[in-house]
């Protein structure tokens, strides 16, 4: 324990040196950097399938499910989006020195909000190493050093892809340090960056709800994250029926096991009995299963009856809870309730009640007549998505590389005093 | 502790659905009620300094020092400045509902970047009672719900305090748990506020270290504060002597005690021959000691020599370190090691060094020819100060009621979805 005390110190030690580096590397030597990674990931294409190899033997020798084995493989296309994304963070604007605001004081003294990166981030996430490369990339560019601790079954893929960062940073004479990965697969070793306040500016966990509740149980450290995404979508009395069948099956089948699918669907009662059994067809075609309370089951009798634990629950798969409501307030009251303040929507043509429930339902993103599936860096125009937060300090909802950095205030004056 | 158990949980549920009501008032409605607190610290003022009364004949008993018992006592002029901190408050522009961001996307998505109130703000602070009325005032303006926890020796000044927001909120019908004040005394109480992060956004500490310090390490809830201002300057080779001279002893000695007062002075070798003598016989006039290193002593005679202590000591008092530094790299390194990333500035002509000073110096204030006395809420402009945070993430530095703020993305559409 005392030599994994000193690996894990040294190392953060490391990255806050490094991270002093970073935060005034001008834009410029930051994308040729970038550059250098997209280049060598395609070099060594051959030397990362074969560690990727590796992690694969692991994982079937362990009897990992096939998903589990499909998120983990490196495919040659799966590289070359790699490689893709790393260019198009090049290409983001720096958001590093931006002033956001300047004014002068009566007295003279002038006063700029000055972005600036956050320090050291460490990021704590599970199988696919892909996410390695997005958030050494991200962290980079936003001027902030890195520590990642990837899952074990990738160890090997990730670390050669920690070293592809570290050879681009070598050749441009940046502190290797500026994105370390943790070698030391002992558990313990997260516990341990946990604690070290005085080095450590954030942590982001990006994985399943056990681990992110573990992670924000234990820090010292601020935690960005969000447990899950139960995501609701109501469908009001004046919604335009048809746009809302479209949007529901979208929110719900496009891609079930992501955290901005719905989850649950709210119909009012005036038009439960023309929307729902359509849906209910639909839904069958789409081998979505439904529970529904007694009122939907009037309209889908297939559906099963939703159990105490259905509401505010995230499926992930091929599932929908449904209940049929009175009106908006009890719409608004049961996403208060059952919601986990990561997205909701509405479907209205009615401006008022699309105003109420904007202004009432407090989740990071409010869909109005739109699919929650939208709630997402890429499709916010952010060009890059480093998570997603349902906290309320610093960044929520989609958080691109502006939730990387923080300010400082520059006061420039000519020998002024407070009297 | 059972009682007390849900005394708190009780308490903080009641705050939080308080909060759902405050989150979408109107500002006119929010500032009427503000008006009608002044009118009440107007029309109760003998009550007032009776309650105050109480608590300084056990300050008396409990032998406070004369210092504490200044702090505590609620003079007519101090009623009447808090009265005139309140108004100011309602004078302010109303943060919650605005759009920081509008952007419409390819495919027609229109999102706004809307500001919200953070929800349940639980503030805990020591002895002066007019902490009670900025706290609140702050809070409710920016929409929130607010739980004061402040020191016992206020106790009874305290509650009355709260009181008045209560009828005032009373009056408005607006639910009085907007405004909370924890009466049960037991410190234990704080322990188990600081666990619900169901129902608490936010901690703000506002006190001594130690206390700070006992809050941030056992608070599940984000917190936000500065443990210490430990706020440097640095006079350039280039600088105005004279300016450096003047703002030296503003930063030093205009109010020793504050947290943005100056700590350590670092001077350029070339011009200490120059400066120190100077400042040395000024610093006498002001009654203040002086502790420096080998290389001040030659041009301040009378000085200590600086213990190991004394670089990185916040004082709060008329005690100044002084240290001799060959060169920028050095002063920089300085506040680097020592420094508390509060406020810290440079006295210098040269723009270059100006700027690498400002790159360099990672503190949430950065002055260049200027007083550290400016760092403040008030000098900044904000019209209200809710405390000074060298945290990087959320509000940094002088935090007004921006800082109470977080934000939503509402997103409209004419029924898009994801492909």
């Amino acid at each position: 324990m005392a030599s994994l005390n000193s690996y894990v110190l040294d190392l953060a030690k490391k990255a806050k040196a490094a991270s002093q580096v970073t935060a005034s590397l001008p834009a410029s030597k930051k994308n040729r950097v970038l550059l250098e990674v997209v280049r060598l990931l395609g070099r060594k294409k051959n030397a990362l399938r074969r560690e990727n190899e590796k992690d694969l033997r692991n994982a079937r020798k362990k009897k990992l499910s096939p998903v589990l084995i499909d998120r983990l493989t490196l495919t040659p296309k799966r590289i070359e989006e790699m490689r893709e994304g790393v260019r198009m963070v090049a290409g983001l604007h720096d958001p590093i020195g931006r002033v956001l605001a300047a004014w002068r004081r009566p007295n003279g003294l002038k006063i700029s909000k000055v972005t600036v990166p956050l320090g050291v981030i460490f990021i704590i996430y599970e199988s696919r190493p892909n996410v390695t490369s997005e958030c050494a990339s991200l962290c980079f560019k936003s001027g902030n050093a890195v520590i990642l601790r990837g899952g074990s079954e990738a160890f090997y893929s990730n670390q050669i892809l920690a070293n592809i960062y570290k050879q681009a940073l070598r050749k441009h004479r940046i502190p290797e340090a500026s994105v370390s990965f943790v070698t030391d697969t002992d558990h313990r070793a997260i516990d341990l960056f946990l604690q070290l306040e005085d080095w450590l500016n954030l942590v982001i966990p990006r994985g399943g709800e056990s681990l992110i509740r573990r992670v924000a149980r234990r820090s010292r450290i601020p935690v960005i994250k969000h447990y899950k995404g139960v995501c609701h979508l109501y469908v009001d009395e004046r919604a335009d029926l048809k746009q809302a069948l479209r949007v529901a099956l979208n929110a719900k089948c496009q891609r079930p096991a992501t955290c901005n699918a719905m989850e649950t669907l709210l119909v009012h009662q005036k038009v439960a009995p023309r929307f729902l059994p359509e849906l209910g067809r639909e839904l069958k075609k789409a081998r979505c299963e439904v529970r529904g309370d007694r009122k939907t089951r009037q309209f889908i009798p297939w559906a099963k009856l939703a159990g105490k634990g259905d509401y505010g629950k995230e499926f992930l798969d091929r599932i929908l809870a449904v209940r049929v409501v009175p009106n908006l307030d009890t719409a608004i009251e049961h996403i208060q309730t059952f919601g986990s303040a990561h997205t909701d929507g509405i479907l209205t043509r009615d401006r008022a009640a699309a105003r109420r429930f904007v202004e009432e339902v407090d989740s990071s993103s409010v869909m109005v007549n739109a699919s929650t599936r939208f709630s997402d860096g890429f499709q916010y125009g952010f060009g890059a998505e480093i998570g997603i937060s349902t906290d309320k300090i610093h960044a929520r909802g989609p958080m691109g590389l502006e939730g990387l950095t923080s300010y400082k205030y520059v006061v420039e004056g000519r020998g002024q005093t407070r009297e």
